[in-house]
């Protein structure tokens, strides 16, 4: 299988970490597209996904799959028992149900925030941008991590008493955070007891010490 | 089970047809949450469902499950073999890409623009409107209804040779762009085709036909 990512980005961490949960980062060969170039926009790109968005995991048949979630399906259903996306039906409806929240009420909008009221890749990519959208995102964002903070004050994982897909969509967006200098209020102390957890995991501390060997900020020259 | 939702809302209609795909219609019961009044968006519904979005299915053991899709898992899962949320690593990763392609390429894209850069649910539901944000998203679903116009020239179904939730949401995203009164250009031919087979599924007629039994127009009072 190959990856088509940009290592250092959030959402290709999601897909970086799964595979480092399920053991299978010896399957994979990865590919660079280099994001600050704009690379993902370019026409022989979106031939691979439409939505011009990273990762894309190409199939030996050579079907190209995107969205981190169907990706994150896809490698959790490959050999037997799922460890990411639940087992029993409400395993599963807890875990999408988390990790669709985490998507729209945290990581897509710092996203958002990150390419419409900041400079993002810069204004050779960001051929769009609309400030005031951008800012109501930030501030989505924030009240989505004052409810995850809540969440937490009542349960080990995001989604419930396992780790799972959820908690990596959660961790991808304090990657992203980090990257847009979008401070989490040191106040959600069950937030971040909980990230301290995740940090603590070999996927990501992986993940992490993989930045440390080839360099600092993630998303720029 | 209890599903809490706005009959005749193309969310709702995602559920409602899954529903009756899985043949699972007598086991719920509805309880309608009035959009057209914002009651959504108030305090009450909104420990049920944080985004404040409809449909949520309450569990009988009081848990609230939020989000199509992962409703969507939760009930392709009560029994045995799933039949709309694929069975192999491969179609679940295919069914998942080309759901959440339906979502952030169409459907959403036209929730966006119906809640604002039109009067949406009318001054006391929308509080906040962003017009140009919202004719980009209609520009947005626009380009994606001729992607999966693409899509289906070489493919039965939109994620692949059998129906499934991706199915389920390009439908919702045609009873959307009916609501908002959004033209799906008639030279999409494959699309057309693909919705009129869709629309003589049991499933999907069975929903049309409520709506004609309880009255004309789905969101407006």
């Amino acid at each position: 299988m190959t990856i088509h990512d940009f290592g250092r980005g959030p959402y290709p961490a999601r897909v970086r970490i799964a595979l480092a949960e399920l053991n299978l980062q010896d399957k994979v060969r990865f590919v660079e597209v280099d994001l600050r170039t704009g690379a993902h926009k370019r026409p022989e790109f979106l031939e691979k996904n439409y939505s011009g968005t990273l990762p894309v995991l190409e199939l030996a048949d050579g079907t190209y799959l995107a969205e981190c979630t169907a990706i994150t399906e896809y490698l959790d259903h490959l050999e037997g028992r799922p460890r990411l996306t639940g087992v029993s039906a409400r395993e599963r409806g807890m875990v999408h149900m988390t990790n669709k929240r985490a998507e729209i009420e945290l990581l897509d909008p710092i996203s958002v925030y990150f390419h419409h009221a900041t400079p993002g890749l810069g204004p050779h990519v960001e051929l769009y941008q609309n400030p005031e959208w951008g800012e109501r995102m930030r501030d989505r964002a924030l009240r989505g991590a004052r409810y995850f903070d809540d969440l937490l004050s009542t349960r080990p994982y995001v989604a419930g008493e396992t780790f799972s897909m959820a908690d990596i969509t959660v961790v991808a967006a304090f990657v992203f955070a980090d990257i847009v200098k979008l401070t989490i209020p040191l106040r959600l102390g069950h937030l971040h007891a909980w990230h301290d957890r995740m940090l603590a995991r070999p996927s990501v501390q992986g993940w992490r010490d993989m930045g440390r060997s080839t360099g600092n900020c993630p998303l720029e020259a």
